[in-house]
């Protein structure tokens, strides 16, 4: 694309989806307060939500185009995350802890097997000798700080289950547990930040002004779309039988990660594959490692807090993911096996969970 | 050996022992419809089964002479299979599910952990500064498939264990496990199998026709001795109050895998590395994500079905075991430490399964 | 330093310091024997105890500057393990089974967590673009001796929950895990041993027959010294209402392993990254792999044997902590946030412990 054009602004099918979008969020709100049947509310809601979730990733990628890959896709995952963080937020406030446990470990297992998976298949598949090439640093340090959320999880988990004095205090633990993983995340991020030198790559077609406007007006969207999401899921879980535990591990996680799955999966086709790892990636260590943690905390606000203490099934499940996603990715390679290797695990994880 | 001599035909030892098979086998049959004492009838059936897994192994080398490690390898231990999945099909069809299943395992450890470290201990011992060297792909890709598999058994176990919804569909998540397994094993192996290009050896000491006869004669007699060897082991294990437990991950598995066992470690010996490790890695990967499924979906036939619902201790078994082969051989490097390490958890092992 | 001063004999700063540890272990003498209140008496006991541990590492460096680093690592690692024996061994003389496992338990983890943290984030910090290299050999043989100890502790342990027949044969697995184990860690050590042909550097500012006489008084003042620790321990624990897990792993872990922590921090600051290293990892996997099996044998001679059965939530913590270890330590690389997540897994445990 020549650079006079790209600055000229946005192209018409990026200002048609914005448009759509910002209707889809109003025809969630509307459908809610008219008392729409549940399933239609709810599907309204799960579109707006992962519009929001592109919107902000969007404007985030012409914000951070002066950037280099880590920052750009760190940006990205976060605002990303944003619908994620007030779905939980307000999953807690109406006392739907499973809920708002089981959207955060999704989250982390549907980007981890699910999305990882589909953009190493993707990736492998356009690459030279079907084996596609990234940093070896993210992966392990992504694995690194699922290995300190796990140490924590685990460790109530087996608490919990035996009964012992531990078990009686989970929210304290929870909270230095919480603390700890915070801080280490933390001096993980500055330092990773900090060698990301890479030069502008001159394709902003926004302002900064523009941009940010977007961005505040769909993160302030997106906390009230969370809102009606998480009002309309419960009658809709009621109404169809589905067990809490896969609304939150599948529902909930591929529409508040739709944006990750795509771009992510997109990028990898593009043969971008350190920019692809980098958005899936830090998506990943950030619900495990910074929002998880940080909910914990905001939680103690709430009458039933969010503790690290998850059902042994998703305990297992987040080890086993762990220890896979660093075995495959560790080596800085990726082929088709090994991308459908992980989405047969997510494939496997539903199943369990369709039964729960 | 002299090429003129080596494609003149068999040797006499060869002969030799093929004879010996046949005869083995003859007896097996005699014994067991003679009613003689369990325990003879039972060794004579067990020796017939590690002879004909011999033969169809030495069979199947003279047909794959003409392919490199990989496709020789992969040949070798599906054949090799092939008692194996005789044995658990027999044992099924008469209702003995812990021997189904410990066999199934046992084959997997006794693999992963013996075999790998016997020949491992051979390989370091004769390589020079006392370590030897392979591929680090294949390690890697078995680990990636053991991993698989353990994420299924470990999920329905920790389902089981916790007694929800899933504990009651433990034959649907089985069949769908099965399913993604067979899928991700298929999807490893065709581009395995592309990448061995390399050329003929050129020892083939048997025409096609030959070898094809002899492979098909073992093959059916791998049927008859198993049942018969299956019919034998009941009354076996309650004279000497062996737990099935025991007998399927040490003496079905060391039986069944007396081929693998004596080949790969007399080719680490030989200083053939890589083919070593090919034999004895897809022998373990192949009854994990090959047979073990196949024979899942294969159950569905008969009354009690095969599940991946297994033991807690075979559980944790196999999870350590996938973790510690892939921790030894994930670098492309063996010493005597790594294989007496091996050899150390499968004696562990049995001693846990002898107490069972 | 100068070669002429460094030979003249021990600084000032040292004669002092061994002229203390003598008092402190003569003091921790007299106030046991007095009857002194238990938090007094239990307070100067660790300091002694630290105090000999310090003594024991100073006169092994002494004799061992003649070797290269793991040897010398070796040595001080062993010898320093020293008290930890002793304080053991009383600990199951006195029936405090609890103790002396969780004490075995405390030392693996303290020094591969917070330890070896510490000495991560030091080193790093003091490093070139702040990443701290070694070499890889170690790190990943003290995970296969660690993983083959788990490996014993998982399976009994699963047994024993199971209540299986297993469970019924702890001591009789454990002698036989123990055996294994001791034999792994001997065919580790003996090339490790070997492998080390670094030349004198040449500093031993002692005579050897000075510094064997310093070893032996130390050996001979660990053991009574240990014995009074351990005598005070319980009424200083009923007192203070801590549970007996924190008390060994923690205090008495953080009490005997003075030494490693402070010369393993202190070589890794001034950038002696391999000897660093050496100290540490050895202390964990000789506290894993030698003095656990040693003692499970040697205690065969006590009413209330040592076995490899343990609490859950410390089977977990050890299989996580070895997978997390040779995850953050098997490339050979450290960083500040390596060594940080290290600290933070040793800060949740103790803070589940604390409640247990």
């Amino acid at each position: 694309m020549a650079e006079g054009q790209s600055r000229g602004g946005l192209r018409a099918l990026e200002i048609a989806a914005l448009v759509l979008v910002a209707l889809a969020s109003v025809a969630a709100g509307v459908v809610h307060y008219l008392g729409a049947p549940s399933l239609v509310a709810f599907s309204i809601a799960a579109l707006a939500l992962a519009g929001l979730a592109w919107t902000v990733s969007f404007a985030t990628e012409q914000v951070g185009e002066r950037f280099g890959p880590a920052v750009t896709g760190l940006l990205q995952s976060t605002l990303g995350n944003l619908p994620e963080f007030f779905v939980v937020l307000f999953a807690l406030s109406a006392g739907e802890v499973v809920i708002a446990q089981t959207s955060l470990i999704g989250s982390v297992l549907a980007n981890a097997l699910l999305v990882l998976g589909l953009a190493m298949v993707a990736g492998s598949f356009r690459s030279e000798g079907k084996v596609m090439s990234f940093g070896r640093r993210l992966p392990n340090d992504t694995a690194t700080l699922l290995l300190v959320a796990v140490f924590i999880i685990a460790l109530i988990g087996v608490s919990v289950a035996a009964d012992n004095g531990a078990a009686r205090h989970v929210k304290a633990i929870s909270v230095i547990g919480a603390i700890c993983l915070l801080g280490v995340y933390l001096t993980w991020l500055v330092p990773y930040l900090r060698s990301d030198r890479e030069h502008s790559r001159g394709q902003a077609r926004l302002g900064f002004g523009s941009a940010a406007t977007i961005l505040l007006a769909a993160g302030i969207g997106a906390a009230f779309v969370s809102d009606w999401f998480v009002a309309e899921l419960r009658p809709t879980i009621d109404r169809f039988g589905i067990s809490a535990a896969f609304a939150g591990i599948v529902i909930v996680a591929i529409a508040g990660n739709a944006v990750e799955n795509v771009v992510g999966v997109t990028l990898a086709w593009k043969r971008q594959h350190d920019l692809a790892i980098s958005v899936i990636k830090n998506s990943v260590s950030q619900v495990a490692a910074f929002l998880f943690p940080l909910l914990v905390l905001c939680s103690l606000a709430f009458a039933q807090p969010l503790t690290f203490s998850i059902a042994p099934v998703f305990i297992v499940a987040l080890l086993l993911t762990a220890i896979a996603v660093w075995q495959i990715t560790g080596d800085g390679e990726g082929t088709i096996f090994e991308g459908v290797a992980l989405v047969a695990l997510y494939i496997i994880l539903a199943a369990v969970t369709l039964y729960d």
